[in-house]
């Protein structure tokens, strides 16, 4: 902490935070929520729901029907793999998913009774790679196969209906950050492989909480996942299936729906902030080492570091400064206490590129101010670390371990 | 089918839903929305959560931190079981619940891993004797335990606190329907026995989805339970232990304030409601199988058939005068096509009480004219069902088989 007290004595800057989530206001959910005070309808598929879900089948360009929401995104990942996997079975007990994931993939498989069993990714992708997996040694106790777009970046359809095919093993893709991504990517990430994505109020298109399964496929699949989502329930009382409450409320289909109306506005924002982030990077050499929309989705500003040492004295150089930033995916998911015993292959590319991918700050209204100080704290950051490039680890390792 | 065509030809009457709920208007929401806008916080405990769970204490008078808010009942039980007992080994891998009860209680434990295994209830509470588990069986195997509160009807904390004082086994109370109990009886029904509450549209007091558990325990275990509600994370980004994405969000905590500001007038209704059925009823000499507020919770009224083809027979009888009706909890868990091969003892007390508790129209501004066509229906049921006592069953199945 020496280099804290050797600073001049003056006001602390104001903290820019990593992410600061901006959701439609309240002038623009009323008018949804005053047709709940004459539908007297509040959860369980009601009409805002309904119609939440038919826009997003619109914006999508998909068939009606394409797109089922739930409470979540999480939720939304349950539904995707009890529709297709069913719970786990003793013979089949291990959902196979990358190491490199938010911990919320791992809780997902083990709500449907699976055991995490964790793979490396791709250096390049970030993500599981379908033709590597075909020779898994553990396939045959595997149930589901759950790869994730990290930050929302493409996973592709093809390999995966592929494995499916070869394997005769269910997929589900972990796509919560991919609502831009759907519409942004040429190749086809949708299909009938579900993707289930989140609508949590960090993520570029927003409901609070929320999510949805979308999936172009079978109307009898597209009811598998509502029916997940109302405890096995569909038509009538009888509980026909394992499910858990995972349905949208009409209160979050109201905003989901606000949101989407205002979609056009908040991308062109968030596009005008990732243009002022290239401009200044450009101009200070570091756009090789900057990754955001359309490769990720817009909400994430991912500084790639050289090394894990690097990362760290960067996070510390920025928390010193007043700029949070963020592993989001912190080390990988062996990282975490609840996983320490999780089966795994070896994770060798996870452990090497999971402690450089620095989330810095974004928000669709990010002001230039904050640009250009996150700018010029990494380019002082690696000024410095250049010129102490031997004893820099020791300096700053305390500000690193928060 | 004879009897509905048998009828002379006439305008159907309005139909009268079992249940119609009413939440707080889009008015009554707002002023907490707004407050949305300038705190930019949507979800992950805010500030409208955080005063929720504040102002819950303060209505169930409690200490501070006694109320968890969670996104449904459902996961509310599951943080509540995930808090206590973990999820399930493959030495305790049973659930040990009544087979009478909604299919979320044995949803949540699955959740959790446990396999729901089924016990009958008491004739007279509807509900587990905590005594005569004492003997059961299957204890060795039993990781967790969830008496279930019937129509909100108490689960005393007493006998339940002795019972796992002297077995070791984790207890938790499925008390989905128990808001208004709460207060309402005499008896400590909070204690270091956590109750998962549940705030669906459909219970007495809702947030539209929603739920909480009330305890009244160490402050690290009702950490445990918010834990359990963000994927095993408390202060940091480490999942610590099993968890899921419950989280109640800021704008169910806008609607639950409403609605905890609105609770007085809205119980009032109820009770004027409860009041008149009780009037309409006793002048017909049917008090006696009706059971409402404050036995039940307010959101209920049920009447108590004599047998279970009596019973069919009323179903049937009210559907064809446009009056819903509904057995709540079906005819238990084990009727449930998902649940057909959950482990079981004899469900005597069940499978005779089940088919018998008929939910009639209930709302809290349910109209005097509603009333009275219930009652005058169950009248004619009952008139009808003496006069042809041998007879009825073939003429009324194929409506009670719906």
């Amino acid at each position: 902490m020496i280099s804290v007290t050797a600073q001049p004595m003056q006001e602390a800057p104001e903290v820019i935070p990593v992410m600061r989530p901006k959701l439609p206001s309240a002038d623009h959910v009323l008018p949804y929520l005053r047709r709940l005070d004459s539908s007297r309808i509040y959860s369980n598929w009601g009409p805002l729901v309904t119609e939440f879900e038919h826009r997003l089948c619109e914006h999508f360009v998909l068939p009606a029907g394409s797109v089922v929401t739930a409470n979540s995104g999480t939720t939304a990942l349950v539904s995707a793999i009890l529709a297709t996997a069913g719970r786990a079975t003793l013979e089949r007990r291990y959902a196979l998913m990358p190491a490199y994931t938010f911990v919320a993939t791992a809780a997902a498989a083990e709500q449907c009774g699976y055991e995490p069993y964790l793979v490396d990714v791709d250096a390049e992708s970030w993500a599981l790679n379908a033709q590597t997996l075909l020779g898994h040694s553990a396939l045959e106790r595997v149930g589901v196969v759950i790869p994730v777009a990290p930050y929302g970046r493409p996973v592709p359809q093809a390999p995966w209906q592929a494995f499916r095919a070869q394997t005769g093993i269910p997929v589900v893709i972990d796509g919560a950050a991919c609502f831009d991504g759907i519409t942004a990517w040429p190749e086809p990430f949708v299909g009938r492989i579900p993707v289930a994505m989140s609508f949590h109020a960090t993520k570029a298109f927003g409901s609070g909480e929320g999510g949805c399964v979308v999936s172009v496929d079978e109307p009898s699949q597209q009811k598998a996942f509502a029916r997940a989502l109302n405890f096995g329930f569909y038509g009538d009382r009888v509980s026909r299936s394992a499910g858990t409450n995972g349905k949208m409320s009409e209160y979050h289909a109201a905003v989901g729906l606000a949101e989407l109306s205002g979609w056009k506005d908040k991308q062109a924002l968030y596009v005008d902030v990732i243009e002022r982030y290239r401009r200044k990077l450009g101009a200070a050499g570091l756009l090789r080492s900057f990754r955001s929309a359309p490769n990720v989705s817009a909400c994430y500003a991912l500084y790639v570091c050289s090394s894990a040492s690097e990362s760290a004295r960067m996070q510390a150089f920025l928390d010193q400064r007043g700029i949070d930033s963020r592993l989001w995916y912190g080390n990988g998911l062996h990282h975490h206490v609840s996983l320490k015993d999780a089966p795994r292959d070896d994770l060798q590319v996870t452990e090497e590129l999971a402690p450089r991918i620095v989330g810095i700050p974004m928000a669709a209204d990010l002001p230039d101010s904050a640009i250009a100080r996150v700018v010029s704290a990494l380019v002082e950051c690696l000024a410095v670390g250049r010129s102490t490039s031997s004893t820099e680890d020791v300096t700053y390792s305390a500000a690193a371990q928060r």
